[in-house]
């Protein structure tokens, strides 16, 4: 990767990860591509942009794909989306001033003008900008508005949540504590399942790679379970749906089990049987994006959650990769649970 | 069947249909038996009762089974359960008087006695006594509050309900007009589609016999589907799932298609599509039992409900059939879809 010049006219160009191919199954290397594109000058209204960090999540596999989703697919030869912070380098535009950090979503690459009036200025000396793109950005609102809004835990109830070390996981189980709800924490491995309860205060973790996995879920939910946030499927799901009580609420964001599936799974067919707990019971399933609730609860969101993480209410874990070339292969272990935390690409110092 | 003696005391018997066997797949005549048992004496806050009507319905499929469900099962040896309207032989209570009619839940038997706290007093001047069990009954408060509450109609919108000439989806759809929506309508057969254009007021009606029923569906559906009220599932569920609109509601008050099922449904394994359409359409799917919403709901669905059905804006239908003894046999007949509107055994004239 070559260092890109300092104009911000003519021959100033930003490196970027593009999508070469569309996978079949889990993405490979083979997937991406860099190259290097020439920035458009900035015009009145923009500023010039050096990307710092980019966030990488799990719903960036569903644009990988022309499967239909809620979002367009990225086009092949497209450079990847994502959330970014970074630091602006030239602005033609009152709100910005040279030095200031802000939140984008430039994508998977080192340079970007941006409209001034499509991005969040940070205070990075109030809590570090990265967590803009986890505890204080997408995933943790994701969590707050999703868990609040649909899950409504009340206090004494049971909330359990799956891939719960990671940005939405943490914070779902750590809101339903502050509401007075215990919490039940599914992850991968015992590194994992420990961070749950030595430093988020889950009242239970639960190994999914535990042969009796289902077995020691139903132990830790001696009252059931009363809102099960729903990010995996699969076979956690499995798990998790005989054990939901009358009236649960299961607010679904996320399916990763599935996002590299290729075939039509085998049987037995198991829709009927889930479909009939949610008459027997009572239950709510509701699918959800947090742009739906972004206009309404994102204020809240911002006071509620750099307050709890101020008074060290809500923590948060952060795995960093350095350097944009390596997001790919960041993003393939995302998919597989390799990582530890918010997933995070230092793309320059 | 014998007649019981008129005496209230001493040798007052009732003929009942009790639950022979518990079925295995679809209920024959042989899960069933008539015997005659004695009746207790009238008690101070009780009345005697002969049962004029009995209703048939759906969820009585599920109390034969001893598998897990909303309600307890019928015990092997008891008398079925159900909705029934009967006449006050004699009270021993202020609040009824020989004579009166009244709603109990007095089962598949030709006599009872029953608690005067636990009746509802008929006005059969007002509107036949019969519609106490369908459209002014169980059946439309189920359609009432389910559509209202949880499918909350716009006017606009497009609400598909299929079983759309029974009780529940008669009444579905017609509400859902009078609140300004498009109803669209699935039954079994021409007469029934019928049915519910021409008599009904039905926008569209789909025959899900025809061999391209998922075709015609997308085809009356020009906008989606806003509004999907399940009392069906299985290959009905399967059509309307693509079709469903971001943020669509769908009710589930019913599976009749998977309540004969024995085995394991074969593969492919339909979850993982139905579960990834409630996250990329932000769907709801909310199962109820309509008691969870009568004492709310249930005042004002009598006056709103006997309000349409007098001025006609809410029409019905019953399919009577004569005599206790041919219960099982029009129940079997139900879970076919062989009755056609509101099935009521005529108990006594």
């Amino acid at each position: 990767m070559s260092a890109p010049s300092n104009q911000t006219t003519g021959g100033l160009e930003s490196t970027r990860i593009v999508l070469a191919s569309r996978p079949v199954g889990a993405p490979t290397a083979a997937n991406f591509r860099t190259d290097t594109a020439p920035l458009p000058a900035v015009a009145d209204g923009q500023a010039l942009v050096r990307i710092k960090y980019l966030s990488l999540d799990p719903y960036m596999r569903g644009r990988m794909s022309e499967a239909e989703s809620y979002a367009e697919p990225v086009a092949v030869g497209d450079v990847m989306v994502g959330a970014t912070v970074g630091e602006v380098l030239e602005s033609r535009d009152p709100s910005l001033t040279e030095g200031d950090v802000v939140l984008s979503y430039s994508g998977w690459q080192t340079h970007d003008v941006v409209s001034a009036s499509q991005v969040r200025k940070l205070d990075p000396d109030a809590v570090p900008a990265s967590t803009a793109l986890g505890v204080l950005g997408m995933p943790g609102f994701t969590a707050y508005s999703g868990l609040l809004r649909i899950g409504q835990p009340r206090a004494g109830e049971t909330v359990v949540v799956a891939a719960a070390s990671g940005p939405v996981g943490s914070a779902v189980g750590q809101i339903a504590k502050v509401k007075g709800a215990r919490a039940v924490g599914i992850a991968g491995g015992p590194k994992k399942c420990a961070h749950l309860l030595d430093d988020l205060g889950f009242d239970a973790a639960i190994d999914h790679r535990a042969p009796d996995f289902a077995d020691r879920l139903a132990e830790a939910v001696p009252d059931g379970i009363d809102v099960y946030f729903e990010n995996v499927g699969g076979a956690v799901a499995d798990a998790v749906f005989p054990l939901l009580n009358t009236y649960a609420r299961v607010p679904v964001c996320g399916l990763i089990a599935t996002y590299n599936a290729t075939d039509k799974p085998e049987g037995p067919d198991r829709w009927p049987a889930f479909y009939g707990r949610v008459l027997i019971k009572s239950l709510t399933l509701r699918g959800f994006i947090q742009t739906e609730f972004a206009r309404e609860m994102f204020p809240d969101f911002l006071r509620d959650m750099t307050t709890w993480v101020a008074d060290g209410t809500v923590r948060y874990q952060e795995d960093f990769t350095d350097g944009l070339a390596n997001a790919p292969e960041a993003f393939i272990g995302l998919l597989e649970g390799r990582n530890f935390g918010k997933l995070v690409v230092r793309v320059a110092e």
